[in-house]
């Protein structure tokens, strides 16, 4: 049974298994999307600004992205993104940290041309295992209704 | 000789090389960040809505990111994302897409809190190779003064 736009309902909440980034997982995403220092070289970012390797923060987005599609939250609806606005970099993650993700539905409307699909607006936040935000965002995506 | 945030002007506009994206990079970073059928699993894509496999939309951010940073612009100088607006996802990325990334230099100021730092936005594009804008966004970011 797979869950439609439809089945969504303003200020619903789902938040997601916590999840452990390795020191590996940073340095692999840093060489292949984001090759600097801070994310790829443990020595060179133990002298730097962080003082240990950082994930690249389009690598915390895409781990937020997994963490919920990874969760089949419906079926095998597909949900396509249309765009993201305020997302904040709030606090570096760092190897061995502990994400929570969670998302909060915060707009639903119909689509105007296409009435076959809804548009969702969820807020997103992952917090680490201090209960610090390490980044929020808003994301606009088209499911089927 | 590595160029840092004084280095920067207002306007200025960096083009990166045209990135060739293929089926199994889609397939890949689908798997890892973004399991969904229209990023997987070519068959399903076929039917589905957009006929082919598309390329996750935190895929194509990523591989802004890549295009930009790997032509090291700015040499060992880190540039420390601190967040993005008006991301928009305008049209699909297909298996074989050739895209141009563009970026050009939209805000200056001095960091308030830390005069040893400037913030830089920049306003990506994303082309293919018919000059069809897929993403757009604005970033963001920190460096060294």
């Amino acid at each position: 049974m797979n869950r439609t736009w439809s089945d969504l309902a303003l200020g619903e909440v789902w938040t997601g298994a916590p999840i452990t980034v390795s020191a590996e997982e940073i340095v692999g995403f840093g060489h292949a999307f984001d090759p600097q220092a801070q994310h790829t070289d443990p020595e060179a970012a133990a002298s730097g600004r962080f003082g240990t390797l950082i994930a690249s923060g389009w690598h915390v987005a895409a781990l937020a992205m997994r963490a919920f599609i990874g969760a089949k939250p419906f079926g095998d609806t597909p949900v396509v993104g249309m765009g993201v606005d305020e997302l904040r970099w709030h606090a570096p993650v760092r190897p061995g940290d502990t994400l929570t993700v969670s998302r909060e539905v915060e707009m639903l409307r119909r689509s105007e041309s296409k009435p076959d699909r809804g548009i969702v607006r969820w807020k997103v936040n992952v917090a680490n295992q201090d209960e610090a935000t390490v980044m929020t965002l808003l994301v606009t995506a088209q499911m089927p209704v």
